[in-house]
């Protein structure tokens, strides 16, 4: 179980942030802090960061001990300052080096349930009441929280990290460093049904789900096995919550895809997407790399040319909608209307 | 484990009834019932209500022993009846006072595996295989089901129901009478990356979540923790089911969102607003107090004013609408030719 | 926990299978297979289908050992092959013929904790760290896998399967050979509340969920029990993952409904419908037997006639659809202007 991080906190100097992820410093380089923090909640421990210039109003209150700002901002605040090129990014990085993951001790938990022939490593963490399948191989340092169930023949890599109540079906291969957040199910069946005399015969999925390296998952966003060949997630894919992925899809390395998504069967999205939230994909589809997606945006076509791609309906006032949307359903005939009134003006304008 | 609610039920008076919830009776006052029904279920045992005139002819054919009526429709029906200002709402209370939630007995599962420091109160229930982390604190009469996993450093108010299943992640904060359905995820990460080379670089998520009082957080729901700061559900939110809330909401007091919504992050929704089923909210909005918000509608924009709120593309038989949405992705066009019409016809008309 | 799949298969002769299963062997009927794949990965011991004519150009390369074709295409290959009505139904029994559901031991697992008076038959499988409730009853060969939690006076009849971490609350009744994959919560509270005083009520969930035969359910799918009356599953339902189905909602027999539909409290769906994933259904409502409704689609009002419904916005280029989108919010002064053009070439024309 993952450790609180209330706890005793390092300071860093400036230059030592600097020294170790870049930028150059402005002010007191010997300012130490402690954590990051927002431009409204920073307080003198804290570093803050200014993401955009349209932030510097709040740069001009803020209590922050320091911030990080572009070469643009550098001259945008008294307070001690690191400056680079991205600020978003370096906050990342900072964030990271003083938030490290909480560790967790080797080991398998009394209450977990290991079936034959699972190879766990010896450095990997297995929480309570966990259940791994025969023949399911746990990498080096990766951790299984607590009533996670690992089915038999899976394979995980190294640092992997699952959080409470993962569930892994039979056979799927996870990566190197993968995120798994509680809630995830990972390999059950693709929704696979032939109509046979009036009722559905269920298809058998004996595809699996294979999964690259430094993928994070979501909290509860399924990710189906295939039916026949494997469903794949590729390198470095970065998947929010309730995201469900139909059997056979393939998603390229380093999409990523906002909360709500829904992808249907066999549809290959390429590499660098970026699909907002509730946005659906139909089957069968090719999605070309470096596309976007709007939230909220049906694709019911193939998408060969990168570039953004929206299909939302504006909300406005109820009425005021009632009044538009009626009409929606005449906009065919509307059209025909125009077309008519314009074949009369023709008319009139050579009789004149 | 929650106990069946198949047993033996008290009798109890319309007087009592009227006694304690208030309104007068109308008919026999002696009258027994047992439980709340239906019009169309409810049989000698069973006291129903008219929560709409619309519904008058079913009365007419109810077999229920009693009826909750409103002052109109007092004299709708002969039956033994209980007349208010609300039926709904007397239903409401009529079925708590009938239905109280399952008792549970206090104490900790020998299954349940309980970290160093953890505060649990005597009279609270922890069930089986559950997991509760170092430091977490479970307040008086809490009922923690089968298979619940509570980080570390979380602390959860008084009276709170966890059914099975539910995770809560390291150091959020859980009010007092919270429910939560099986599935819920409490404070796993947000959706936060940053590009960098190529890559998503993932950002630390080191705020909490933080919930009120008297709230109730439908199966399958996701609310995210902070990224910095904490994400923030007040007092008498009610959630439906496998609604996604992201990192840095804040959800005003007594709203309540229908099942399926997604709210993206940094958005905040004002207090008493409703949200039907499917909606989403674009990132970083502010949403006004008392706003309504309808099913399957994307709000892109901040709302500034209380009121009603729609777009949703209507629906029509599948050759309708390809004729009319073809139209769709031409209205700028169609838009155009109105505008060269009407100075098409000025100038005819001058001529003429 | 459910078997590795990777295990040493049987091989099957064509004319076993034909003989099993029906339709006519072309070529060499002693051709032996052992699994079935894709016409892309198929290799010698594989026979793979052609489920339309308009694969037939990868028919041509496929390297399987033995195809499934229709009449029309019995020619359109050399393999050995069998000729049948229906090549995806046929497939999808061959397919289930090969790959048995991975067997179980009957006996409940030491880590199991079994409430008083639930009644579990001998030859059903009862996995690690389940829980069952007081007075549940699991049928004959049912399979209850590691985490699950069924509540007290559950009914779950033979040859169930429910997968990992499955929750079902009390009282609820699920027939023979059900199959609910991981995350699945059968029972939870509907939305139920009334405004009381600025304040929510909470209104008891009293009814059950009632699940008839050969339903299968998808991961992390959420189906509410009724408020008073029951929510009704019937036989040969096939809901996909992520579905919300909420209090009193009524499928028909063999409905099959894709990924991330919600549908509302007290709607009815006919008989034989398909719902495309992401589609919604607002509550009340009566949707006709043999109705299609499109992904994406809103349903507003009840559906009397079987027939495909859609009300999809159609996606464009971001542009593209800005331009469109703003005339959407002023179709309503569009169709006025045409209108009004039109009443004044009628004046201009009678001029003339």
């Amino acid at each position: 179980m993952e450790r609180s991080s209330r706890k005793k906190r390092t300071a860093y100097r400036l230059e030592d942030i600097a020294e170790r992820f870049g930028g150059r410093v402005l002010g007191n380089a010997d300012t130490t802090i402690e954590q990051i923090a927002t431009l409204e909640s920073a307080q003198a421990e804290h570093i803050t960061f200014l993401a955009s210039s349209k932030y510097r109003a709040q740069l001009a209150t803020t209590r922050a001990g320091a911030v990080i700002v572009s070469e643009a901002d550098a001259g945008a605040s008294q307070l001690p300052r690191i400056v680079c090129d991205n600020p978003y990014t370096y906050f990342a990085k900072v964030s990271t080096f003083l938030n490290p993951p909480a560790q967790t001790l080797p080991g398998i938990h009394h209450s977990a349930v290991i079936e034959d022939g699972a190879q766990i490593d010896p450095t990997a963490h297995i929480g309570p009441h966990v259940a791994i399948g025969a023949g399911a191989r746990i990498g080096a340092r990766s951790v299984i929280m607590a009533g996670c169930s690992i089915g038999a023949g899976v394979s995980i890599g190294e640092d992997a990290r699952l959080y409470p109540r993962v569930v892994v079906y039979h056979d799927c291969v996870l990566g190197n460093r993968l995120i798994a957040h509680s809630g995830v199910v990972i390999g059950a069946d693709g929704f696979g049904i032939a109509m046979d005399e009036g009722s559905w015969l269920k298809i058998p999925q004996i595809g699996r789900v294979v999964i690259g390296d430094d993928v994070e998952i979501g909290a509860n966003t399924t990710i189906d096995r295939g039916a026949l060949d494997d469903t794949v997630i590729e390198d470095g894919v970065k998947l929010d919550n309730q995201i469900q992925v139909a059997h056979n899809v393939r998603i390229g390395a380093h999409t990523a895809i906002a909360g709500c998504v829904g992808i249907a069967g066999s549809t290959t999205i390429g590499h660098h997407c970026r699909i907002g939230g509730s946005a659906g994909i139909l089957g069968h589809l090719h999605i070309a790399d470096h596309v976007e997606i709007s939230s909220f945006t049906l694709i019911g076509k193939s998408i060969r040319e990168s570039g953004s791609y929206t299909g939302i309906y504006p909300f406005s006032k109820n009425e005021e909608w009632r009044n538009n949307a009626a009409h929606l359903r005449h906009l065919g005939e509307l059209a025909d209307k125009v077309k008519a009134l314009q074949q009369e003006i023709e008319v009139l304008k050579r009789k004149d």
